[in-house]
């Protein structure tokens, strides 16, 4: 066995190079080189992988592509990344690997846990949105806000403050599955100063909009039920959704957002058991329901009997216009519940969120809450209510939405200066998403990995599409981006784009005649 | 319409006085009669209910049976209690309630959303143990730690050390399904330094030791399947199984945990899909699983091709006795999964447990636990790293270590001191509960109402029963109370039950000839 910590790349030197020419990616053929090595035993488990700084030098490749490699490796479930320590082998078991007894996890006949079957029937082929991006990659990828932009001195004052409680001890001990009751009250007597809230209604505190989605689906769903999304879709909906065997009716989206007639449509044929929408600043096109649609949308979804699920994670983040009123507050009728989340405007890594609507299903949401979780960390709910009842909230907003509307204006400046003719991109009024459709016959998430290459990111649109497959389409996430970051992306992304349209275009010329 | 704020009981004038001899208990009676004035419409949505100090002194009632009915009606959503203001009206509609629109969420015909039928089908007879027990109740109801022992300065401490680092920022951005890096490679290393972690293994931090059940339910479960559970067992896992429509396979628990025979002939009849048990200081029995059984049970389970939960979350707190081996260490063909908890060591109202096990199986509770909500609150996650590094949380585990080993002793002496004659109860060496059967015929549930009254609550063993139902069960959880407050407690309920067992002798005397 070699001496740990020393991996050496035999057909680095035994094989030819990698074909930058070939169809396939070089990330992939990267990815298969090293994952032979490893199936073959000739690298042995706990051996640790170079640096891919290192490796990118030696072979002369991007270093995004060695990333992009060794996240393949790690999906598959052939190599571990440690922080601050580098990538090592875990995979399938070599001669080489130290440990005497057989712990694999792989498929064996008899007389033991066979993981793989076991596993076999959830297989949802999983989801995988990009994973965390090197920090020299300009990153559209990601809908959140800007690390730089945390009030960091506001938060720790906030934290002070719960420290000083004389209720601290409360704070610590077990709590409420409805939520820490100071903030939840806090938030349905704002709710009820809105004209958001009914003296039928109550307020439960979750873990973000996330999971109030997936109470709401505990509760109210089972498997083979139909439920109408948007199309392109939020895709933590959609892998919830169909995760839990829920068929999804998609109803397009256009600059208005979600698609009326067709939304009746689905209504009469489907008949879903439940409408999940966005009103404000969708995730992924920016779109914005228009006051009137709200209503006409309430109308269908109340005639059909459907309740609706009103996913507003975004909507304190509007940088202009006049903000609308929720489709919750148009409903007189009780059948929406709101959902919304301090995530996007604050801390995304405190999961605070809400879910707002009739008394009947926030109890019984309560009842699944507990069963899923028991109640949401009180720590966070306490500095997060007290970040908000201190103006410090209100304070990081006005920051937040000057921030967001510069960005926001960047990206459609560069839009315009950058993309090739006949592509076309919303404009959305907020939000942190601006949904970008290539010209035919580009295709977005074949040429993610040339820009990953150039040093840029973003997600296809084949990550949000429920039944409408838009090969053009990507989702550019502009919030976490300084403005000349923004710029200097689309400066890239839109030279290559232009020049795989004009490829394609000579590809395109008649053949001649073959005689 | 009568002013607000102003209840009129008329019953209290018209009617008989409650019965204190009926078989039916004085809190349901009272429940009774205020929910036929709310639903006569006597009662007006928005009224307000006497406090419940206010209408025992009227009704010559104790306070704990006026608290009890409104309990009763608060869960049938008929009453809403509010923090600080009292108890209000909120059931179904009368005449006299303010709002002009129909905003009801009973049925109704036709154009709109019917919540009750639409909540109907995933009603489970929702699980309801005892919520929030008055501070003068002496309460063997919940098993947490008291909060007279958090080490609120060492909290602090910790909080104030995160609060200054550098890297603040990141963890207050999005993280990863995986947990906070830091503190899982923590994790995984001590993990790995106690044996209890294999090569093929990895680490997901999830919210408690509950959320770790409810992702491994849902990436291995699915409607119909059956699970192999302790019989009585944790009601958070039952609540959970029967909520997916999982059958429950009850083994009954003995003083040294699960009955391996019945375990036998369980997975050869039953075909469970899973096992979950608790190897030490079982919930609600305390009962520890011995080192032979451990190895016996993972044989069984994996003859028969079933993964083992092991529930450990009580294992750091052990009083007497050598600490055991995990199942998971014995467990050599990586067929079990470990979860554990910082709760019942540390802060509950912090979220934050782990669950160690193959990496095919985390691979897939990450993915589920991205949908259910992307991740685990970060300050927590980075404030229990900081106490646990800092050798805070050890310091703290030993002083629960002696704070638990007098409560758990004076609840055995107290035991032997004041339950009747034929009462048996369990010997834990650790955890927060210790499992009591009163002699025939008492039936813990009955006596509740009367302990209640009288200043004391337990919970019944139906709250625990899978398929055994054994009516003289309950359970005492002792960690929350002073070793005074245990010997008072036990005092009063020694006291009731005795006398319901010589009543119940007299009741029993052979009964005269009929002539």
């Amino acid at each position: 066995m070699r001496p740990a910590n020393m991996v050496c790349f035999g057909w680095m030197h035994q094989t030819p190079a990698l074909d930058s020419n070939s169809e396939i990616p070089l990330y992939r053929q990267l990815f298969e080189r090293i994952a032979l090595q490893i199936r073959s035993g000739e690298l042995a488990r706990g051996e640790r992988l170079p640096a891919t700084r290192e490796l990118a030098g030696q072979l002369g490749l991007n270093r995004t592509t060695v990333s992009a490699a060794y996240e393949l490796l790690e999906t598959e479930g052939l190599i571990s990344g440690q922080v601050g320590r580098g990538s090592f082998v875990t995979g399938l078991p070599s001669e080489g690997r130290a440990l005497g007894t057989a712990r694999d996890w792989v498929p064996v006949p008899s007389a033991r846990v066979n993981w793989t079957s076991l596993l076999e029937r959830g297989d949802q082929g999983l989801n995988a949105p990009a994973g965390p991006v090197s920090r020299d990659v300009i990153s559209f990828v990601m809908s959140r806000p800007s690390r730089e932009l945390f009030p960091l001195d506001d938060f720790r004052a906030s934290c002070e403050a719960v420290l000083a409680r004389h209720d601290l001890a409360d704070i610590l001990q077990l709590g409420s599955p409805s939520g820490y009751e100071p903030l939840r009250r806090y938030l349905l007597d704002g709710a009820r100063a809105q004209g958001l809230a009914t003296a039928g209604d109550d307020l439960i505190v979750t873990n973000g909009c996330q999971q109030a989605l997936d109470l709401i689906a505990r509760t109210l769903l089972r498997t083979g039920d139909v439920v109408a999304v948007e199309d392109p879709v939020y895709p933590g909906l959609k892998s919830l959704l169909t995760g839990m065997g829920v068929q999804l009716a998609g109803i397009p989206v256009g600059v208005d957002g979600i698609d009326l007639p067709q939304l009746e449509r689905v209504l009469a044929r489907e008949r879903p058991r439940l409408l999940v929408v966005t009103s404000n600043f969708q995730n992924p096109t920016g779109a914005t329901l228009p006051l009137a649609s709200r209503r006409a949308l309430l109308q269908a979804a109340r005639s059909a009997g459907v309740p609706v699920v009103e996913n507003d994670a975004y909507g304190e983040l509007r940088y202009e216009g006049e903000a609308l009123a929720a489709i919750k507050q148009l409903d007189d009728q009780s059948g929406t519940v709101l959902l919304r989340s301090f995530s996007k405007v604050s801390f995304p890594g405190l999961r605070v969120g809400w879910a707002l609507g009739p008394k009947a299903l926030i109890d019984r949401m309560r009842h699944a809450k507990e069963s899923s979780d028991l109640h949401t960390d009180q720590l966070s709910q306490a500095v997060l209510l007290e970040f908000a009842e201190s103006g410090r909230l209100a304070a990081h907003r006005a920051c937040m939405l000057e921030a967001g509307a510069m960005r926001l204006g960047a990206t459609l400046e560069a839009c315009r200066e950058h993309l090739p003719k006949g592509a076309r991109w919303t404009r959305p009024q907020g939000g942190m998403n601006v949904w970008v459709r290539l010209p035919e016959p580009l295709d977005a998430a074949e040429l993610l990995s040339r820009a990953q290459k150039e040093g840029v990111a973003y997600l296809p649109g084949r990550y949000f599409a429920v039944s409408r497959q838009d090969a053009g389409a990507l989702r550019l996430s502009f919030a976490g981006l300084p403005p000349e970051r923004i710029r200097e992306g689309l400066a890239i992304l839109g030279r290559i784009f232009a020049g795989e349209l004009e490829a394609a275009s000579l590809n395109f010329e008649p053949a001649p005649a073959m005689v």
